[in-house]
């Protein structure tokens, strides 16, 4: 069990994320900030009279407000920043002032004295709840300050009061889990083992009791993954961020070896099954779900942001508990890829939904109908009604410094590489890198007898400037304080294809260099671009770009020019086109234009 | 303007079509009849009292029951069958002892007091009115006996006088065409100009009035083309069925240029950008509908049984006021693909949708939430809840001897080639040949002094042992009688592209021989057939088939099996694989399996 080095105790220092969370910290937690505020959601906070308002407030606002604030509190701890601090601690204010004696917290509730608190499974009041919960922690840890932690702590107390102590709820698991992470994260900040056992208590009755229903009449009991005990389920089923929540608290009970087995079982069923290869989580936009293995269609997808969020938080835990490449990958690819894309450039805009292809000609609203197969949309936006995707990248890039180091013993890993300097327990450790523009990386270490470099699943070929051994995709070195050890990865640009039967891959390639997922866009290739096919004997250029860090890539494929005629015979039209790729997580920045990951290909 | 030569006058003796014809009558015929009798649609025709029954009548179902009479009626005319006799005699015995003193006729409003006819445009009253009529021209046609026949003048009457005289519907048009098409052959049958007017009249209301609103609430005036007046209407929208019956009813106003400029236009809309190579109409099943110019999905295609129907009726009107091969080609388009796969091969089930693929791996009901995206049933059914497509089909093949022929002035026109015989208004045509076995058809005729031999888009060369000129894709030849006419067209297997941008055909081939379309099916092929990549050069051999009549093609192509791997490398592990295709129509008659039209290729 290796502790993670906190974000507090970690600065990023230089290169890719420096650059990313200086745009998080200036403009994101603004924008995310005047947007909340432009839709009433910190008005709901002052609770108003709802006969004297002009907008209608939802059921878990609070839990959009919270994770603005758990990102704030991240932001504050690197930098000062008056104008962040004043807006968070009026809020934090509201939110105490609107406390119920009884603990409770929803400002919806408090404003809406026709709908009584745990009585609808589907109102999200437990996960508010856990958001509420995490903000007061990083807010804890960022300030000092306990006020908001010890309302958090009421707030617990009267959750285990009314489903522990009366069973007096209606239910008895939340539609949308949530509450379990943070009851973990509240006991390990306060040190009250009481919200570690009320977190398992929700989990051991999820799928374990009658008064648990569906959330919706569309649905059945697999969406919240209510359908059978947790302990006897190995796949991930329903809602994804629902089922990526859920089993990142099951991998949070480390003393029960039972959940953390499901919890790995899931995993590798996910990224094994139904992982895109952005890791993207969730191929259909009913249920925002799962469906079944290998059904990962591109144009439809889901792949919500919240989705590679919460795999980012499964996969921190199971990687705290056995140091394995396959955890830090996977959070290397939804960092670089399916959650990064759900934010624009310029940290102002959102996507929800991260499709892997794009072809706004054929997401006309021109039909007859006023429906359409329902497709992704094409520019990302800067609030939605249901907007949990923006803060949400918001506190994962403040706190990104917590993903990259972890200490057990006397060894040092490094997960994640960015230029950085973390001091904690002992251990002083400063990592320089252009990384992921190229591979290299220096590092030194004082306070450790070893240090385990994650080598990373995509990586072929690298150098080390001291002798390791390998286990488990991590590089073992002994080193002397303060010498410096260099790392160098291969970083060619290579063609992915599916092993596995993935029927919207087959016959198709994608372009991945390091970590960074490809595509190809309208903006840079013109238009009817399914009749590209890549040539992967062609040699690829990857071309420095200050836009998007990471370089941009240009190889030669075959296109075909569209022409009049509907159907003919088969003459191969196809001519040499120059193709320039650019990193998935950059599309649809610069205007709408046609975006595709995967290509056909010719040898 | 060519007159075709009626059905009554053309006996198919041979081949195909004879074999087809054979099913129809023997299978079809009472298959069709046995499933509307379990479902009750027979029962409702002798007018139960509601509370009486245990079932659930339908407004359209007398439009089943029509259709099932019309095409009876062709049956009949070929080939006497007093088991068919009786019940299409005890069928219209109900009808007509069910017509209102009025005139008017619909047995679920008879039986539903609470309905008032022609209140509801989306009620189906003039589409079931329109079969009913069609129904009884045919049975006059067929029998001579012309009671039917008068009952439906006394309908159409009925609706002259609530439509044009008084005024008083609810509606000025109906919400689906079908009547216009049948009051124009009701008006060819008993010679009243009245009914033809009563059919331009609904054409030149449509688009043209207020009172016609949108049919639901998820359409707009798109859906049954009732955006613009007709006549300044140059594309297909909407609902494909009811854009082909109205389209077809505009290539019947004969007196109207107007009119015929614009069904030559949708003709071209729809064969140049909105038709799926079998033909199939309509690409979302949201509304049945076309969408826009080149959206053509293989796997969620709607392409229904129904609008390749309406499409042969459109094209035949076309072609008898203009011979060109284009709208032959269509016709013979329509036969052998997307119409004729709507039938199972033993003539008992149908398919109302018709995709371009079938995956039934990915079609699985097991996922979290009562929806998934909607994909086409990959199993042929007896009987539907709306049953329109199994009649429809049972009549069009019926009557398939109506397609062969016309004439004009002293030429013949032989525009489908089957073994046939006719003899119409002093001209004797004889064909014998095994189309589409192969393309070598022999004709004998007296009574004319040219004909004009239909050369097929598809086909790149032909031998004819007497001088020709061309002229619209047709053969002209001077021809004495009883001459032999050898006609012999080369019919190699080829693969086709699309020339125009069709996103979903994009990098892909399909396999053509003759007019007939080719499919991989599981069945003969394995599993996971999107890993197939066609090599168009290598050779394609047919072998003869019993079972489908049209040969089976044999080639090579490259396929990769199916590892475990999710992603990985790009290494080209695809191995020489010997693919199986059979005739598109012939699709889903040997079990569940996964088919596919379009694959993708390597050179």
């Amino acid at each position: 069990m290796a502790n993670s080095i906190p974000y507090q105790s970690c600065k990023i220092t230089g290169g890719f994320w420096e650059n990313r969370q200086n745009i998080n910290r200036q403009i994101t937690a603004r924008a995310v900030y005047e947007r909340f505020l432009d839709t009433h959601r910190f008005d709901l906070l002052k609770c108003p009279n709802r006969e004297d308002i002009d907008w209608t407030p939802h059921r878990f606002w609070d839990s959009d407000v919270a994770k603005w604030l758990e990102g704030a509190a991240y932001v504050l701890a690197a930098h000062p920043d008056p104008w962040l601090q004043e807006r968070a601690e009026h809020a934090i204010a509201d939110l105490l002032a609107n406390q119920w004696p009884n603990g409770y917290m929803n400002s919806y509730f408090t404003v809406t004295p026709t709908e009584t608190p745990f009585t609808n499974r589907d109102a999200h009041e437990l996960y508010t709840a856990g958001h509420l919960m995490e903000a007061a922690c990083a807010w804890y840890e960022a300030t000092g300050k306990d006020d908001f932690l010890k309302a958090v702590c009421r707030l617990a107390d009267r959750i285990y009061c009314v489903f522990v102590e009366e069973g007096s709820a209606s239910f008895v698991t939340g539609g949308h889990p949530e509450v379990e992470l943070a009851l973990v994260r509240l006991a390990n900040t306060t040190g009250q083992q009481k919200y570690y056992k009320l977190a398992k208590f929700f989990l051991d009755q999820r799928g374990n009791n009658a008064k648990d229903t569906p959330v919706t009449d569309w649905a059945n009991a697999l969406y919240d993954m209510s359908h059978l005990p947790l302990a006897q389920q190995h796949t991930a089923e329903g809602h994804a961020v629902r089922a990526m929540y859920l089993t990142a608290a099951m991998a949070d009970m480390c003393d029960d070896p039972v959940y953390q087995k499901v919890a790995e079982d899931i995993f590798k069923n996910v990224t094994e099954k139904r992982m895109y290869i952005t890791g993207g989580l969730g191929s259909q936009h009913i249920g925002e779900s799962f469906t079944v293995d290998h059904d990962l269609p591109n144009d439809t997808a889901y792949a919500e942001t919240c989705a590679s969020i919460a795999m980012i938080f499964l996969a921190k835990r199971l990687l705290s508990a056995t140091a394995k490449n396959c955890y830090a990958d996977v959070i290397e690819r939804e960092l670089y890829n399916g959650a990064l894309s759900g934010i624009s450039l310029d940290g102002k805009s959102f996507f929800y939904v991260n499709p892997l292809e794009l072809e706004p000609a054929f997401n006309q609203p021109h039909v007859s109908t006023n429906h359409k197969i329902r497709r992704p949309i094409t520019q990302r936006v800067e609030v939605f009604n249901c907007s949990c995707c923006p803060p949400n990248i918001f506190r994962v890039l403040g706190s990104i410094s917590e993903l990259l180091y972890s200490v057990e013993n006397d060894t040092l890993y490094i997960h994640q590489y960015a230029s950085s300097e973390a001091e904690w327990k002992g251990v002083h450790v400063t990592t320089q890198t252009n990384y992921p523009v190229d591979g290299r990386v220096h590092i030194r270490v004082t306070g450790a007898k070893t240090i385990a470099l994650r080598i990373p699943g995509w990586c072929q070929a690298f150098q080390l400037n001291k002798p390791y051994t390998m286990h488990d995709g991590y590089a073992y070195v002994a080193i002397n304080d303060d010498e410096e050890i260099i790392l160098d990865m291969d970083m060619p640009a290579v063609w992915m294809q599916t092993g596995a039967y993935v029927p919207e891959c087959a016959n198709k390639l994608a372009l991945m260099r390091g970590p960074v997922v490809y595509c190809l866009e309208g903006v840079d290739n013109g238009s009817c671009l399914r009749n590209v096919a890549v040539v992967p004997d062609a040699p690829i250029s990857p071309i420095p770009s200050a836009e998007f860090v990471a370089p941009i890539l240009k190889t030669k494929g075959l296109y075909k020019l569209p022409g009049d005629h509907l159907y003919g015979r088969f003459q191969d039209l196809r001519q040499e086109k120059e193709l320039t790729f650019i990193p998935y997580f950059a599309f649809a920045n610069r205007g709408e234009s046609e975006m595709y990951v995967w290509l056909n290909y010719q040898t």
